[in-house]
């Protein structure tokens, strides 16, 4: 028996039976995020907590073996984030998935494991919303959300998901539970090492418990559906729209993604053309006017066709359709995901640049973004079996990740850094912020145990 | 010669002339913010910086002499965050003032010093709006709103300062400057160091400029004043409205505190009853709807009377007496004044305790609060010179701290620890999170030489 056996035999014995899995079928489920990192290992055994004490358990039989754990919720993740770490231990929140709604402080106790839209329908039973919406809500966990400071859909008007965390339970790194804020509003004591927290990617602690505001109800939007002749003519009447109103979608599909989503479900959409999707949520009474400036920003940038309606479901089904543009890509073929941002009035540049890097490195791009907020998701596709194309859309990946640093935007607006995109960061934030990053990493991790290789590199 | 002054004669030499103050009767002006800290120092020099460089070269000063050093903005900060260090430096940053204002990306970029309604103003002209509005936003400035991570009137609907921050520049205790963030509303590219700086009271660095989210301007409001023979029962019709609707305002004055601002001006408030305050800023349509909601959360909870105008101006007076709560008390005598908060629904609790807290220590304690949030200012009044009645005072002020506690709560809603508070810091957050604010602490000043003593303790 090696002495990683004997450690995983100790392991398994210091937790209920079930709880750890040691079998190479089981883990095989645990190696991968959607970002299905070919670097990603195979762990020694993954634990699939029930509560936070075997969390605690299993991150000090962790650190009392040097053993790199990674965390992990739905495994929904697109930038490796939970790619598992050879002979690594891998915690898997999945099983606590416990949601409780306190209607009158208008939050939600919540487990990690719990999925975002399960969050959102337990609020919406008692008249509550949960705003966060990534577009993979129906299958992400409220602890990835949290790990990756999610986005979405409605972001452009009601914000990310550190806006919406008003607490924590995290277990750190040497295995002590704390709790960072609470069901209060507003609270300045002390550093904001509850927003530190939100976005680390499981790098700095493991959470365990989430306490999130809500808010009342959407009411059911307006949809506007505008088509253009060229992506950049949609994002110009993003930039000129943002300036006056506050949508509360803006979604943007390019022609290529239009024709993905048709080929995977038709849906009727034009597939001549860019598409943009904009909804509105003000009251009665500020809605018509609301909607007339989309619409004639629309048409100012020059759409070749506006269409709105007020029916709710009618909108659900254009929200829909651009929800299945990651998965018709999927069907579509290999690719590479990309989760650049810029400030909104650099979208239109950004969208040009996305399409200039296709054309110059000869690889399909096709570009859907959350316009409003100036972020932005090409994909690359390639043929994986095929090493010229691969290492072309590998090329116009790097190309892309240049363009949005060269913009002064973010290399990731809402995936995180993950495994996949650790070696672009340097190149982002430059050697002192880097340095910086690494000093909280080494402050709260000084073994270097969580995560590690995730967003900042391992230590060799 | 000492060795400071030689060091004092060095650093006026490395910085053009007027940007050093030197002279007891100069450096005067820099020894204490509002909080009077009586255990405020006299600092050797104060930088009058123009520039991130000069606040690099008063650092790097620092650093290689092992000075503290107190960075200060207007100096209007109510716990005592910016108390001069005897023999410390400080750096004032209300000579960096400008304000851009970038309407297409929606944003301001705002050096520390301006004052937090000249952005107001700014983006108005843009038809902009910067929300956070402490009640002393005409005179405080945007490097302090940052550094205590500043609410206001309008949070309960609009959010804090950490939700407008979008970028900062600082310059760390060693003398660099880096920038976090940027124009771009979303970006999760590495930690989120951006919101750790947010509310660390000039402990980790200091800030030079902001980027500041803008939105479009608010809505004209409606105004609601009710009045309620209990303190208690006001706080009732807020628990009652906040599960409803969103106001966009919702202060509470007790009767104690109505009566001081009926002396300070006389604006023909009911001296017999507490006040409640509220706004709604939805658009017309929904306006109607949401100002039945709250009026019937106040008869329910039996409001004698209540007021509505949608007279802008009208509904401006209202907030103008509520903003003079505190000028009010200043002017009354002597006073300590808290900051602490709860879950909103204990918000009835909290007031009956801090009520409790008053009677049991024989001193008059009045309270203003942006009840919406939960969040207090209970204002201990005593005679100063009076040993008994500062003795009662004092263990008032600790009665408060520790009723907040006990309810969960936090011990600073939104002025910050400072040195006022720093030390019944430990008992809210608890060993454990105390080492890991130090630990974060250490690891961005290992030399401690940043506002050693506010938020955690000066090294010994």
């Amino acid at each position: 028996m090696t002495d990683r056996s004997a450690a995983v035999a100790e392991l398994v014995a210091s937790l209920p039976e079930g709880v750890v899995a040691t079998s190479p079928e089981s883990l095989e489920k645990y190696r991968m995020d959607w970002a299905k990192d070919p670097d990603a290992g195979m762990p020694c055994a993954a634990v699939r907590a029930q509560s936070p004490e075997h969390v605690q358990v299993a991150v000090r039989w962790a650190a009392s073996h040097g053993i790199p754990v990674v965390p992990r919720g739905a495994g929904t993740g697109l930038s490796g984030g939970a790619s598992a770490i050879d002979a690594g231990l891998v915690i898997s929140l999945e099983r606590m998935t416990t949601i409780e709604i306190d209607p009158a402080a208008r939050c939600a106790i919540v487990e990690p494991g719990a999925f975002n839209a399960d969050v959102k329908k337990a609020a919406a039973e008692h008249g509550l919303w949960y705003p966060p919406d990534p577009s993979s809500f129906e299958i992400c966990s409220i602890g990835g959300n949290v790990a990756t400071n999610a986005g979405g859909l409605c972001c452009v008007k009601y914000g990310v998901t550190t806006d919406y965390v008003l607490g924590l339970d995290v277990v750190l790194a040497d295995g002590r539970l704390i709790t960072l804020g609470g069901k209060q509003i507003k609270d300045v004591a002390g550093l904001s090492l509850l927003k530190l927290f939100v976005g680390s990617e499981g790098t700095l602690g493991i959470v365990t418990r989430a306490t999130l505001r809500l808010v009342p109800a959407q009411l059911a939007p307006s949809t506007l559906v505008a088509t253009f002749d060229s992506v950049r003519a949609a994002a110009d009447a993003v930039v000129a729209m943002g300036r006056l109103v506050r949508a509360s979608m803006v979604e943007l599909m390019d022609k290529p993604t239009v024709n993905q989503v048709e080929d995977f479900q038709p849906m009727g959409l034009d597939r001549d053309r860019a598409l943009l999707l904009v909804q509105s949520d003000a009251p009665e009474g500020a809605r018509e006017g609301e909607m007339a400036v989309i619409e004639k920003a629309c048409r100012d940038a020059g759409a070749a066709d506006v269409f709105v309606t007020h029916d709710p479901a009618e909108g659900a089904s254009f929200v829909q359709a651009r929800r299945l543009a990651f998965p018709a890509a999927e069907a579509a073929g290999a690719l590479l995901l990309e989760d650049v941002g810029v400030e909104v009035p650099l979208l239109p540049e950004l969208v040009a640049r996305i399409e200039q890097v296709g054309a110059d490195r000869g690889v399909d791009v096709v570009c859907v973004a959350h316009a409003g907020d100036g972020n932005t998701h090409p994909i690359v596709m390639y043929d994986a079996a095929n090493a010229d194309s691969t290492a072309r859309a590998r090329a116009a990946f790097e190309d892309i990740l240049t363009a949005a640093i060269e913009l002064g935007g973010t290399i990731t607006g809402e995936h995180g850094v993950g495994r996949l995109k650790r070696d672009a960061l340097p190149a982002m934030l430059g050697p002192d912020v880097m340095e910086l990053n690494q000093r909280v990493k080494d402050a709260l991790d000084p073994q270097g145990i969580l995560n590690p290789g995730a967003v900042l590199a391992a230590r060799s």
